[in-house]
């Protein structure tokens, strides 16, 4: 066995995430660990928590960085959420609603699913037409920004129309957060996670959440123990629940916290609106290479996430092929499709620190550049004019 | 909001971990992230497990790290292998035994208590005795290294035991690893998990598991899912499973795998046997010192981990106020007491990259010069020579 250290290659990362991740954010990561207990450790993460109340536009105490992925920060807010016998109608429209029906049902919840259609947002008559049929349903759940399609759904809407039939709500912010508005305490949203490999640009591996009270409520009145020690918020708040005395329940991913944390002070220092606005503006600039080359995008207008841009693939084009020459001749990762769509979208991230113009250049150029040369009918020497116009628009 | 890029201090972490992480592995955790369908981070992974198998003594196909911390990966263990009305003998000698009841509970299992005093091994004859009142019982679980104490349990013995009952192990190796013998192979421990902050001296965050042929066969044979999706090891197999076509369960993280893959080149560069002897060597160094002041150890000789040496705190002595200083003043973590130990004791950890002589100086030197300007009754003037004769022995 002759295993040396790995030094990576340096990548473009525009796929569904992990995004680029500024240099900023790796030197914090690199920073000398301390420990988990440690005061001035402890004073960072009460920073953080702040700083997430900020990103989430957020008041909710119970705001923290879950120290493991985005699937886990899911699986947090429904092992504590969900409680035997529970009837959850879950929103699908895409991968991640049905990993929330398996969440459900590993909980010994039953899942009520709302379908429609892979690429369109959620329908919110059909989720009124499901509340009206199931008045014994306790929770709403749905993905607002389907990483798995690229399409937003009305997270606002969808939440209200719950809570008029006294649901409590989860949603997945996971690709949403940082990139476009996800507004916790205005819209009344009860429970929310997301993670930090996408629009906040971090490494991936922690999951933050947040929960309101009447969400901590239904925590606080359940008959029996979440069925996850791990992921027992009454446990895990004994640690990140503040105050000087704090309670060991594991040890924190300390230098990933550093790294989210200089993550979110990027953040704060851009301003929301202003990330908001830079990922709606270089999304447009994208679109106008995509279309001007003949790509269409697969989400009508309207619904689109600026972040996740997902394409159909040209007919006859060899998905695997055309991935592996962009990573290999470019060394730049645009990302498959996943579940249905697998084949037959590409989906191109333009998240947090990777939603920049010169990304934007080297993905139509290199695409443009590889489908001409493999004979693809596209349309050449155009689509570099559109970005830039759009850029300068 | 005023809040700023963090820069920690610069601490040495002796307590029961995090322990100090070598620069390598700091400067590797900060290297470009890459996808993690990025086949040259696949690549990478099929070299961790290599490394893992090469640290945990074993051929064990399923061996890999968990995207969480050792938490996550006790979880893991109970979620697979624990299913709704098993018996499970859990022996208890220290606070994560506690924890592991917790998981069998929560799993719908039925635990049943051996219990030992704290800073003892675990008793042989006690499982015996439960095993033999207990011929339902079908999985043995228990602490090798309690992280809470420094005590050692004779993981050999007691997995004979357990097998001879017809019980498969689940076997803690948190502290354990990489400070003193592992053999999963040799010993026939069916699942096993560990963490990365502890002697391998990694970042906190993830947790190496190892499951054998016989603990797979349990896990495919259960009537019911897995309660928890992000653990479910069939679903994370298809990741980390090997193949060429592995299939998207988390996203995983990136860098903290740097981090480990080059931790346990590190590991292997030294030899495992060379890592159990240093550790080994600097435990009987700082014993010396210690003892020399007239601090005493609460476990017996021949149960004591070389990498956590757990003393009585002496008399009239404040906990908190002498940890406090040796904090502030040189920049110096030790461990608290933890659950019935706390107050009593400091848990001194001389783990991985933190087993150095020149911490051992720092720490004996230190507590002198607090506790003896504190007025506490120990002898003065002889520990630092007693460490410096130990160490050239």
């Amino acid at each position: 066995m002759d295993i040396r250290s790995f030094n990576p290659p340096v990548r473009t990362l525009m796929g569904p995430g992990p995004s680029d991740v500024h240099p900023r954010i790796l030197e914090a990561l690199a920073r000398p660990t301390i420990g988990h207990l440690d005061p001035q450790f402890v004073a960072m993460m009460e920073e953080v928590k702040s700083l997430l109340q900020y990103a989430f536009q957020t008041d909710n105490a119970l705001t923290m960085p879950v120290s493991a992925p985005g699937s886990a920060g899911m699986e947090s807010c429904f092992v504590n959420l969900v409680e035997p016998g529970d009837k959850v109608i879950v929103c699908q429209n895409g991968v991640f609603g049905g990993r929330m029906q398996e969440n459900v049902e590993r909980c010994g919840g039953s899942a009520v699913m709302v379908q429609d259609d892979w690429g369109k947002p959620v329908d919110p008559q059909k989720l009124e037409d499901a509340l009206n049929a199931n008045p014994d349903a306790r929770i709403v759940a749905f993905v607002q920004a389907e990483t798995s399609t690229g399409a937003e759904s009305d997270t606002k809407t969808l939440v209200g129309l719950a809570h008029k039939h006294d649901c409590l709500t989860i949603v997945d912010a996971v690709t949403a957060l940082g990139g476009t508005p996800v507004k916790v305490d205005v819209w009344g949203v009860d429970a929310i996670y997301s993670g930090t490999q996408k629009c906040l640009s971090c490494t991936p591996g922690i999951s933050p959440v947040s929960f309101n009270e009447r969400a901590q409520q239904k925590i606080r009145n359940r008959t029996g123990k979440v069925q996850s020690w791990f992921l027992d918020l009454n446990l895990v708040m004994g640690y990140w629940g503040g105050g000087a005395k704090r309670a060991y329940h594991h040890t924190a991913p300390v230098n990933a916290l550093y790294a989210l944390h200089e993550a979110l002070v990027m953040l704060r220092e851009e301003g929301l609106e202003n990330a908001w606005k830079r990922h709606q503006r270089n999304h447009l600039a994208l679109k106008a290479g995509l279309e001007a080359m003949g790509l269409s995008f697969i989400v009508p207008q309207g619904a689109r996430l600026p972040q996740l841009n997902a394409v159909s693939i040209p007919e006859g084009v060899d998905d695997a092929l055309v991935r592996g020459r962009l990573l290999t001749e470019y060394n730049l990762e645009i990302g498959a499709g996943l579940g249905a769509l697998a084949g037959k979208v590409w989906r191109i991230g333009l998240m947090g620190h990777s939603s920049r113009a010169e990304n934007i250049l080297l993905c139509v150029g290199a695409l443009e550049a590889v489908l001409s040369e493999m004979g693809a009918e596209i349309n050449t020497g155009i689509a570099l004019g559109a970005v830039q116009r759009a850029l300068s628009a």
